[in-house]
């Protein structure tokens, strides 16, 4: 049975200006990747309601399951949870629950819930919670979109309480070997054994290391009997080591 | 007149499984925020034919400027080409521009010019081809597509090629006001002066500093007058200090 497969979609401005560096959707590829969910396509878009919408409605027709990143917190700038609801159909408004959860974080820090941080408290009509250690103000699952926050370290928190919650496949083990020869001259072998194995990965990514040409040449797949047999032929073939 | 607009398309399994990290759409974000090109979308798919002709047919339609990255090397997972061929409905094959500069490269390096390396001389009918300074297999345009080698250093040079021969808007200034004080403390402010100043981007981005939160607030704006008195008044009314 083929793994079920995601999306994730990374929104802010500050990305696509430049300004930041997107560290998200490495993170979740590693994760989903170990879980056996396929990671099938990332998209970033600005910090703009209707690229949000378009983009949230294309990726959750397509995929099993899709992951969003930024926009969810107090300023004028954060309004990923107004575009997930309308590309629901669902309506939004502050909610008891999430205004309970940010109520109790400021009381014991001392800090006013203000009009800006109760903008965190908006959860659309149906959306489940999702649990935010770092700085209270929680993320949301609507339909099969996790809407999560940008900032890494809550990001991650996120991440690892949504995904004991989904059902993955056979986890993908891949395994590297190194050859001392340019790209150029293993792609014929590499290429034999990709078509002799089409239920395998099998990617080259060139290196220069001190002046001279080599190439990493990773095998992934889902059964490590496979893996290991095609890493032992390659070696034998190529006169690479397993790294 | 609003900026011309731009899209990224990156190409790669090793992307999705999160063995590499992404690092050219940060630098081409970078780029096109200087040359007063917007960054409007990201999108990252895998080695598969029909995903990336989707994604270059929907990207190259739908912006001025599309750049890919990945996909052009010697081995049998290096589809991008023949895949951006198939998306503008050109035809493809070994051309004798690119076998040209292929066959002087690695005559120079007394290395073969084998069944593998010819396959980076297929370039559509019709595209121009990109410098490539780093390792000679050139990129190439096709329409309103660049597509570009995936290994930086490589990537990085054509976009140095390619950037001059595009007509830029008015490059965006950027400033940053830091202040010691939680992103729900200046929302309101912000807001306001966003409001106030709909040609501008004001972004906040909080941060923790030895257990205290801060907030970066971000000014972006293509008239520098503008962007500083704005600057100025986020410090006065905050507090923070421009940095």
């Amino acid at each position: 049975m083929p793994n079920p497969t995601a999306a994730m979609l990374v929104i802010g401005d500050e990305i696509l200006s430049g300004r930041t560096r997107d560290a998200n959707s490495n993170h979740l590829a590693i994760e989903l990747t170990a879980a056996g969910i396929d990671l099938k396509e990332v998209r970033f878009v600005a910090d703009d309601h209707a690229a949000i919408v378009a983009a949230v409605q294309a990726l959750s027709k397509a995929y099993d399951t899709v992951f969003t990143s930024g926009g969810i917190g107090p300023t004028h700038d954060d309004i990923t949870a107004d575009a997930i609801a309308d590309a629901f159909g669902a309506s939004i408004d502050v909610r008891d629950d999430a205004r309970a959860i940010l109520q109790a974080h400021y009381d014991r820090n001392g800090t006013e819930l203000n009009e800006a941080r109760l903008r965190m408290a908006r959860i659309p009509d149906g959306a489940a919670l999702i649990d935010n250690p770092v700085s209270a103000a929680p993320g949301f699952t609507l339909g099969n979109v996790h809407v999560m926050a940008g900032v890494p370290s809550i990001f991650n928190a996120m991440v690892e309480s949504v995904l004991p919650t989904l059902t993955g496949g056979a986890p993908v083990v891949s395994r590297t070997v190194r050859v001392d020869r340019p790209e150029g001259d293993v792609a014929a072998d590499l290429g034999a054994l990709a078509k002799a194995h089409p239920d395998l990965s099998l990617g080259s990514y060139p290196f220069t290391r001190d002046g001279k040409y080599g190439t990493n040449l990773v095998v992934r797949g889902q059964d490590p009997a496979v893996v290991d047999a095609v890493v032992e032929e390659l070696v034998s073939r190529l006169g690479g080591i397993s790294v």
